[in-house]
């Protein structure tokens, strides 16, 4: 546990906070090959970045990422900006030789996309890891989910289904911020979480999406300008400046994979009443397995091979022992929290870059690769709701 | 009570013993304005019919449809039969003057559908009752949901998702049946369970479907022919003869709402676990509601003016005498089953049927127009799925 | 299916609707071996009873059950009327000779009840069978769970928890009516509910209870009387007389089985929110089952031997082919409702009554022997909330 | 944020864990008066101690607490041993002058229990802050059900209904551990998660258990001996030695709480399939709450005021702004885990600690004084399990 992993956080909004308290806590429960560091925490705002670190727990802060990136005592550069930084932060840093854990959706766009992949599998050669953060994975329920698919346990997979709702855009008057400008966000809704739900879609399936069928919804156009002089509340003043929403406000599409499965996805951050209902289902031949984060402690799993009169989903906790990561905390049925995602995501990571050999490096997962693949089908599911929803495959990726 | 209304039910499969026992049972706890009469009950084989007949209660048996639907001691004609003869039936029945009850869907085309309609138009006239049998209407926590949203409690509609999730034909190699000929049965899992989403959706909202983007999906292409003679077990012998299947297993689409809302439906009978899920969910900006037929006397209702912390979807069990037809049956949280819906849609019927004046006839819900504008939605499903999933508006109906 | 089975059906209340619903279905659904009849209705109220008759398919009444239980065209005389006159209908009908089925509790207190017993004892020599109407048993998923428990599948017992909550009598200001009455009713909560969960105890577990150590509650202690002319709604008149309520409201204790388990009771009618939660829950070494009526259709079944990682309570929907009753009726997951335990109840009955042989007589269970012992247990309650919850043994029932 | 709160935590088990993760975080999300240092971990093993303070983020290790509790440089001791070592540690803590945080239960005594009380309450007009750990308590969901209770929405309680309900004793041939010796523990299941509802039940009703009727059952009389080098398996070697259960695996009793209600609670270590369920329901007359840790996000609650046809239990998801503690943390619907509840605890005990004026030492709840409440209805289950149940008033607390 001696070896220290020194790690820069660029970002200090949500996600900043998210994988901070990540970094902080992984060592404490998990045998790790390398101890993280908090080094520097970068963000634009001076004032607000010091206190920020004092808080979370940094040596040091820095308003600038490029003076940081290149640095001889940074082992890892940890991304948690909004989309449109990702690319140029992450290949000055994969050129410096460091390893690079950047939030999801890895770009706004494919080239960016695939400009990362290309600078991220040079990198590779020199034993440079990078790794995409789609946190969903690491909750331990669906890390089970992927085990019992790929033992063979649903057979052949026909169904997935997976609907990721949130309502906290519902309010129609509900301020603007960054995620609703394309410039920034590259999309709404449907790169927001849309994405984690095509990430983990492919991921338990062990399949690629071929193509999609798709449609865009934006229901609120403008929304009101909340100054940060004005304050606290959650709603603009009478009279506000309202500003033009670019992006999407839901998104839903019919899918193809590459092994016959059919498709489902919709996701929406106006679905009054879901706070962040995050779920996927899948079918196959000889199972099913379902999934909500609302109760994201447990998985349903529904085995076709139990006895005719005694079948049914049925509810594993699944914070034992033997389940993925689980075992690592305290005793079952005591319910892990979303912040344990990232917790994984960072065990994972520093067993990729921190491990002897090259077997672990396959624990950064998912790869750039993976992510442009996501990418990609983002993309198709733009360019087939710009056309009529007509059945749009994806780009080529090499496959 | 004392006033008889004649019934003879045509098919003897799984909707003819339903609807018989609703006729046998409603005026047993509704207050109706007439007594219905299981008069004559027609089917194909006459020894099964006499069986059926003999075990449902039925006074007569015919086994020709065309010498009992003009018999002038027969007021009502229920079709029970598959779709490919509900119009010549519904058409001759109307031509005779008898009120019918069809069950769903309507046809197995829109130009049958549109002839049904029609003379059901021209039978109105003369005061006779016409109406298609989409029995989850009548569940009464979904009459509540409909309740609530004319009420105005959900706002504006935004998203709709229906799911209907069945898997008896999970098996692949379960065995054929009349449900997967194109000729009999008009389509697959659309028509059958896919069309019962379509009408509670569009009768929850109050709005049309404008248009869909569809996919439909045959994943077992044959399957055994099941011989009488072979019998029992739900699987064909080693090297039965195999059919082809002329439908689709599995249905998903997307939709647009004549009132902006954003529609994905989704429906199955291969869905592993899933004996008969038929979820539906509704999102407006002041409110959402949900239901699975699992839990078919519950409706989940959230209330965006709830005070905020106090929020929730909270959990209506819908048999109490506040809920839609619930008071007439026992104390609140007994649980009604079925063929309650069954026996709901007679009650309304017989209401609109034998009741005085013209105010009642319109609790003969859905009407034949009602129906085929699902029937057009069933088309522009197909017609979308043959040319790419493109978005497909509705046929002109005149709205 | 030709020989007739005639019954009287004695009260004209809820629980004789119930009744003759399911008198007037069973047959309609299985294969009997005699034919149900509705006879004689037969209630105090000549007008009512008339009316109720006429609604309800009964071929005459009658005011007084006296002239009814010995006619030699009556078979079958049911018992649904209050506690109070259970042991002097049955002894009557039993006398004659007549099949006695009677409502529960048996009686009102030990001494009716071993009256009753003692007379079905010496009825049961010349073919008379008599049974006791705990209609829960019949729920497909709780015969479900019976079955795995007597297949050994939950191993050795040791805990039952059993809640049954009800909330009718939540407000304080609700109506008196006989049910609160210690005279007619011989108890409250306790022996309307509660007997159900002791009934259902000892019948899923194989076991007795063998003592008891109990506690009964009346929160409410006297009730405003809302007079007939009153009329219909459910809050009496400001000033209406009030009178006292000499019955629990609620009551709880716990249970020593004759077969190691603990056991935890509780019933109450005051549980705010709950309309009819008739849950239990059994815990053996090796497995559990778990039910709320509130989902009569499903149960809960965790099976110790399912693979470490894989444990998990399975939701099973209890109405399969596999499944006890289910298969009579219609497709898995279509859901039967409160009505049906009863038409199973009949079913069971007319098995005993008219099959051949004696192998058929078991059917008629619980046996007035066994609803006499529930009535030990109600009366042990009794006496141990009256002298400090001390643990009260069951008084010597031959075992 | 400066001022530094050094902690000395006593016990390096799964407590001890758990107060180092919440000691290390509370800071980082939470705004604190204190900043915690985690000074000294003390442990018996010297070896395993240092392994654990190195991991956890100790400074310094000791293995005899006697000289850590009085050090100069040490401000709070926060003690996480079995029960038996409980009182002797609190008491020289405090009379050193040092801040004392003690995991429940307080003691393994009553006696034991006041000596603290008062120790406590001697050192309180010094300024020193002590309290128990019940850390359910700091759930967000029943600190929102608290809220509710104390602002008069459920109304006059009625009911109280706990179950604790675990399984890792469910096999009979599970090692034995100290929590199964008397000497150590104190009791069972009683002490170690019956517990947590008796102080989870009178601190959410605002009301005190007056007495109590009381059964205790040990299934499993004996249990195989694990030697350490045996090794690591959950089971021990065949013909391992077997040593006497002294402690009960279950207990189940009713109580009457001081405002009237009527409370059965269970708790057992032998409910096959429950990791850890630890539940609580509680009707009043205006309202209702429920809860599950298994959602342990989530409160059910039903509110009486709600219209007729509209009432419902509705699932809060607690962790919104409103909501007690869930504010510092992530956005709402992303849920928190297990060790929240302890960093919560820290948060409030922090408070308490270091703040300004004494209106914060009331945050430090429950105090000693409540713990030693729950200790007698503990003791005097005991009794009335040792007395035949019978009912058993909870010894003279000045009240």
């Amino acid at each position: 546990m001696d070896k220290p992993v020194r790690v820069a956080v660029i970002g200090t909004g949500f996600m900043g906070r998210m994988h901070a308290q990540a970094w902080r806590t992984a060592h404490r429960f998990f045998d790790l090959p390398g101890t993280p560091v908090l080094s520097v925490l970068v963000g634009t705002n001076a004032e607000r970045t010091a206190a920020a670190a004092g808080r979370w727990g940094f040596d040091e802060t820095a308003t600038d990422w490029r003076s940081v990136v290149g640095r001889p005592d940074i082992d890892v550069v940890d991304i948690c900006t909004p989309g449109d930084t990702h690319a140029e932060i992450a290949l000055a840093a994969l050129a410096a030789g460091k390893h690079v854990m950047c939030e999801k959706p890895l770009a706004n766009d494919v080239a960016d996309a695939d400009r990362m992949v290309a600078a991220a599998g040079r990198a590779a050669t020199q034993g440079v890891v990078s790794m995409c953060g789609f946190s969903y994975r690491r909750t331990p329920a669906l890390s089970l989910a992927r085990r019992l698919i790929e033992d063979g346990r649903l057979g052949e997979i026909r169904h997935v289904r997976a609907q990721y709702l949130q309502d906290w855009l519902s309010d129609a008057e509900a301020p603007f911020t960054w995620r609703l400008d394309k410039e920034r966000a590259g999309s709404g809704t449907l790169g927001d979480i849309g994405a984690h739900s095509i990430d983990t879609a492919q991921w338990l399936t062990g399949d690629r999406i071929d193509g999609v069928s798709a449609t865009l919804r934006t229901f609120a156009l403008t929304r009101p300008v909340l100054g940060e002089q004005v304050g606290l509340g959650g709603r603009a003043h009478e009279g506000a400046e309202r500003r033009h929403v670019s992006v999407d406000d839901a998104v839903a599409f019919t899918a193809a994979f590459s092994g016959g499965a059919l498709g489902v996805f919709e996701a929406t951050r106006m679905a009054t009443g879901h706070r962040n209902s995050n779920r996927i289902e899948i079918n196959g031949d000889r199972g099913s397995v379902a999934f909500d984060f609302r109760s994201m402690n447990e998985l349903d799993f529904y085995d076709a091979a139990d006895p005719a009169g005694e079948q049914g989903f049925r509810r594993i906790q699944a914070n034992e022992a033997e389940h993925p990561y689980a075992g690592a905390w305290w005793p079952p049925g005591h319910g892990l929290g979303y912040e344990h995602l990232f917790t994984h995501q960072v065990v994972d990571f520093v067993r990729a870059v921190a491990g002897d050999g090259v077997a672990h490096r396959e624990l950064a997962s998912p790869t750039f690769a993976d992510a442009a693949r996501v990418q990609r089908v983002l993309a198709a599911v733009e360019s087939s709701a710009a056309r009529q929803s007509v059945y749009t495959p994806i780009e080529g990726v090499s496959r």
